[in-house]
Order: structure tokens, then C-alpha cells, then sequence
């Protein structure tokens, strides 16, 4: 043709009009399937190429989310945030959104890559996850009026102040506080917290789950069952790094210590693993494990545990960020969703022999 | 300023010359950090989007791959895409390429978005995983000349057929050759293969290395050797569905039928762990079990392992990719790559109690 093929070239194609053309690129869903495959290859065989892109362009609008993907994450709960993702590139999809991933090394380069893609009209807005303790990227991104939520909550603030932007975060005391409560349920008295190194945002506020089920759990009963959750709080609580080895140490160690434990709560499927390897060695497999992550290692080995409900994350997400993205200003009174995670019972024991985990060699 | 700001307009609030934005946007890492802080500093203040826009416009390419995102799936070997799409996100980010991801609940689906997404310059190529025999979408994507690497292997072509397309795979046979042969030299005999049901590719494929591994270890015996090989593999293969629950099953069978069996190869980690529980529950822990993907269930359980190399399996699909991108015709000499995975020896058994994975009860 000599030149570039337009709409109107398209729809002559596949004969219908602009408007089923436009639909069938913009909004596909609306649009009968056998029509939609008609223009689809009506664009093809013309090599029609420019509408989405020159809309993009007019508006300034790409329909695309940025996420920054980190490097893989083994361990046992180092999937986490790929089911995040898997859950929010459906409920985007369903959209009409599409997710961008970017690599970054650094806080600093990670914030470069989002101007970069901004500039690029490459995405209209950003969700951030692995958030910690000092994070200094939501400061920068408020500053750059970048649309974002967190996937995480504010730590680092006071309980009163409100941050300037949206998150989404997992009530892990909520669901610590779940498993509790179904291990007093189930006859334990003796429960040990096994946690992380404080301060933790994340391990804190799990902790806390647990001392709130004990407090409340004593509160019906009488007072000197009062003053036994006052003593137990202060000594069945162990914190450890998140390793398998550091928690069969450390639940060694407090079963050794502390032999009227009855149970187990713990932070991490990690650190569950650990214990419940612990119990068994030392003859004491009948004390019931809990883990948090509900991670493809907890469901193989029928580990009860703590999911954190991804896909209700994701849609949280989204509902936050739409409007953002859409220039809504922020409204301090209802800037963030808090969600309830769901504890998953499981206790079938079998006895298998297992390797540590290290390899000997690699051939 | 009431006009959209220009190349020139970032040039001279950012004090540097029109290239010197340029690379900042488009080639980065050629630029000096202060520099380049202070041209995307202008960039924010000025509002600048339009030129990277402009420019995939202009040249319709948008150093965008794009990757069909599955719905998060379960069990053992779960993550192995999600392994693969870190790799491949790292490794095209250092070449300046980025991944988008969408989803489809059909290959019909799945080709439409392909199209609408390269209508809008969204995407320069795609990377098709989850191939299967029988996949229509390659035919498709060939005949749509949208460039495309394939990871996994036309199963469904005759070996002296080449494909019309790029592809990229793992040699299953290989690793499950060299599980074998490990087992073969720590002095194992009447090595079991636990596999899927025939035909399958990739199941088919990994029952071959077991075989070869046997074939080269009785070529090098004597021919009383052989003969016991032929015996051993007719009747030392088991197939069944890939879980736990049914690994277990096949395997007590097994071992029932064959006392003899002194070690086990699996064409999976499910099928490694169920085998397991099996030697376990029979009193026969000492029988050592190789499985397949090194997933975090193995690791974590320090299970042996085959490790697929997704980071090897990533750089060889850019490889294939970028070329096709940039119009390069097909090299039918040069088409594909297979990748040689790794086996990871693990051999510290302990003994651990555990469910059986299905959830009692949700809270």
C-alpha cells in the first residue's frame, strides 16, 4: 500500500466497522469470536501495528503494572511472592491489565527503572513488595507522585501517623493468634512461640498473635490461669534465624528446658519444619507443629499452617492502585486493607527418613 | 509551559547535551550515576513521558518479551516456571529487555493475545512454555511470523523432522542417565525407574536415560551382565499419575513383586518423595531414591535430586530469541539447544514425622 495500513484499511478487511475494530483490540470481551477473529487476522495480514500504540502515546496509558522481580528465593517459603504474582496477572488480566516485570539491584536503581519506565508511558503504576523496616522507596515514589500501593505494611511508623500512600498487608497476628487458638482447642497448655530475631515487623506481629490467643484463653478462665499465661508469655517464647538447622536447635533447646511443652506455633513453615523435627528426635513427635506460609513444602509433608490468602492480597492490590492510577487522591481514612489469612489443619503423621538438606556433592 | 515538554527541555533544565538524555533513557548503564540522576530528575520534574513511546511507535519494537503466566499450580515441581521466569526476567533485564506477563485459559485465547499484543508494539516476541503433544500453537505463531522460542521440545515430530520454529529443552535423559549411573557406582544392582504412563514426551524421555545408563553398565560386564539388564528392564519399570498418594502405592507394589530392588530413579520429586514414604513404611529405608526438578520440597527434605538448570534453559532461549526478533531467517542447522541438567547428590537421612498432605479441616 505504501503506506501505513489504518483502522479503516482493517475494518474494510474484515468488513466490519471502525468502532468492531477498535473493540476488537481494545476490548476483546465484547466482541462475538468469530468477528474477533476475523479482525485479529485482518490486522495480521495488513501488519497493522500502530493503534494500541499511538493510544498509549495520546493518552499517556499503557494498562500495565510494574513489579520488580527479585532473583529466586530458595528456602521453604521462597515462593511466596510468585504466588502473589500468579494472582495478580490473572485478576489484572481480567482487567484488561497486564503486568511488566524489571530487575533491580538496589533500592536506588530500583526507583531509576520505575522514572525509566514512567517516561516510557510503560506502565501507569507500581506495586511494591519486600517491603522492611527503613525502606526509603515509598518516600521517593510519594515524592515522584508515581502511583503505587505497597504490598506490606508502614513499619517503620508510629501506630497514629497514616502513610502517605496505599498498602496492602496480611494480618499474620490474626492468623498466629488462629493457630493458637486450635492448638488450646485441641487440649495443648503449654504452647512455645518459635520466632524471629526482634524487631521484626512481620515476626512482632506474629508473636503477638500468639501472646493475644494465650491472653484471651486465660482471660475465660481463672486468674491463676491468668498468672500462668503471665509466666508462660515471658518463658516459652524462642526466637532463631530462618533456617530448618537454627529452629532443631533452638526447639532442642526449649524442649530440653521446658518439658511440659505441649505445642508448637511458629512463624515460619521454616522454622515449623525445624521444630517438628526436633520433637521427633527427641521422642516427643506427639507435640502438634503449626506453620505460617502454608508454603508447596508445609502441603507436601502435611504440616499444618497459616495461608496467607494471595489471592485476596491481589484483589486488594488492585482495588487499591485502579484509582490511584486513575488520579484519585489519597483518602487517609481508608488508605490500606488488612487481610485475614486462614489456617489449614492438617495431622495425618507418617514417619519418613529424610536428608538434611545439604547435598554432599554435586556430580 | 503549554506544550508537552521536549528532548531539549530535559537537555537544558538537566545541563547536559540531547544524546546525553538519550542514553540516559534508552542506554543507561553508558552513563555516569550523577548524570544520570540528575537527567531523570528533570525528566520527573518536566513531566517528560513521550519519548520512549514515541520511539517503539516509530520502530515498533518495544525490547518486550512476552511470557503466558499460568495460574499458580500446586504441588511438588509447582515452581518450576516460576524458576524459569526469574531467570529469564534477570537475565533479559541485563540486556535491556523486559517481561510482560498475561494469562489465557486456551491456546485459541493465548494466540489472540499473542496478536493483540503485537498489534499494539507491545511485545517483540514471545517464549511458549508448557508445550505439549499435540500443541497447534506453534503452528500458529509460524504462520503468524511473530517470533517466538519454544521451551520444551516438538514431541509430536518425527526425529529426522525439523521444526519450523526455535526450541529450547532439557535433556531429561541425560540427568535421569547419570541418577542412574550414581546409584549403579555407590553399588546398587536392580535399580527400580518410577515413571508416568506412556506416551509421554518428557516421561518417555527420562525412562530412556534409565535405560541407557543400565545398557552402558552391562556393556561393560559380562554378557551374563546384559542378559540380566534386558531382564532388569523389563521388569523394573513402574508407571503411574504424579502424586505422592500413588507413588507410594506403585512403589509398596513394586517392592512386594521385587524384593531384589536396591534403588529407585523417578521421573519426578512427587513421585521421589511418595517412593520414599514407601521404603520407609516397608522397612526398607536403606534403598536410596533419586528424583527429578531439585524443587524446594527436595531440598528441603534433602532428597537427591536432578536440577533442570532453568538458569542455562534461560540464557539459550534469549539466545535463540533475540536473533528471531531482529528478523533473522531460521537456521535449520542451529534451531534449538538442549540443556544437560545437574544432578544434586544429598545423602544425610534423618527420620521425620509428617501428614499425608490432605488438609482435615479449614478453619
Amino acid at each position: 500500500m505504501g503506506r501505513l495500513p489504518t483502522v479503516s484499511d482493517v475494518a474494510k478487511l474484515a468488513q466490519v466497522s471502525r468502532q468492531t475494530v477498535s473493540n476488537a483490540l481494545n476490548s476483546p470481551e465484547i466482541v462475538k469470536a468469530t468477528t474477533l477473529a476475523r479482525v485479529l487476522e485482518a490486522v495480521d495480514t495488513l501488519g497493522y501495528r500502530t493503534n494500541a500504540g499511538a493510544r498509549r502515546l495520546r493518552t499517556q496509558r499503557s494498562s500495565t503494572i510494574g513489579v520488580r522481580f527479585e532473583p529466586i528465593s530458595d528456602g521453604v517459603s521462597g515462593g511466596l511472592l510468585d504466588r502473589f504474582l500468579h494472582a495478580i496477572t490473572e485478576q489484572a488480566d481480567s482487567l484488561g491489565m497486564r503486568i511488566l516485570l524489571f530487575t533491580a539491584v538496589s533500592q536506588e536503581e530500583e526507583i531509576a527503572k520505575i522514572r525509566q519506565l514512567r517516561a516510557g508511558s510503560d506502565i501507569d503504576g507500581v506495586v511494591l513488595a519486600s517491603t522492611f523496616h527503613g525502606d526509603r522507596r515509598t518516600e521517593w515514589l510519594v515524592r515522584d507522585r508515581t502511583p503505587f500501593v505497597m504490598f506490606g505494611r508502614p513499619w517503620g511508623q508510629g501506630k497514629a501517623e497514616v502513610p502517605p500512600h496505599r498498602w496492602v498487608d496480611v494480618d499474620g497476628a490474626t492468623g498466629v493468634k488462629e493457630a493458637t487458638s486450635h492448638l488450646l482447642s485441641v487440649g495443648c497448655e503449654r504452647i512455645l512461640f518459635l520466632g524471629w530475631p526482634s524487631p521484626s515487623g512481620t515476626g512482632d506481629d506474629r508473636r503477638n498473635g500468639w501472646l493475644e490467643a494465650l491472653a484471651t484463653h486465660a482471660a475465660a478462665s481463672s486468674s491463676s490461669a491468668m498468672r500462668l499465661w503471665e509466666a508462660q508469655a515471658q518463658l516459652l517464647h524462642v526466637e532463631c534465624r530462618d533456617t530448618l538447622h537454627d529452629a532443631e536447635t533452638a526447639t532442642r533447646e526449649a524442649l530440653a528446658a521446658h518439658p511440659e511443652v505441649d505445642g508448637i506455633v511458629c512463624a515460619s513453615d521454616s522454622l515449623a519444619i525445624g521444630a517438628r523435627i526436633a520433637t521427633v528426635m527427641t521422642g516427643r513427635s506427639d507435640i502438634p507443629v503449626v506453620g505460617f506460609d502454608n508454603s508447596a513444602v508445609a502441603q507436601a509433608l502435611g504440616l499444618s499452617s497459616v495461608d496467607q490468602r494471595l489471592d485476596l492480597v491481589a484483589a486488594a492490590t488492585l482495588e487499591l492502585l485502579i484509582p490511584t492510577m486513575d488520579g484519585a487522591p489519597l483518602d487517609e481514612a481508608d488508605n490500606h486493607r488488612l487481610i485475614s489469612p486462614q489456617l489449614i489443619v492438617r495431622d495425618t503423621p507418617i514417619v519418613l527418613p529424610l536428608g538434611s538438606g545439604e547435598p554432599r556433592s554435586s556430580l
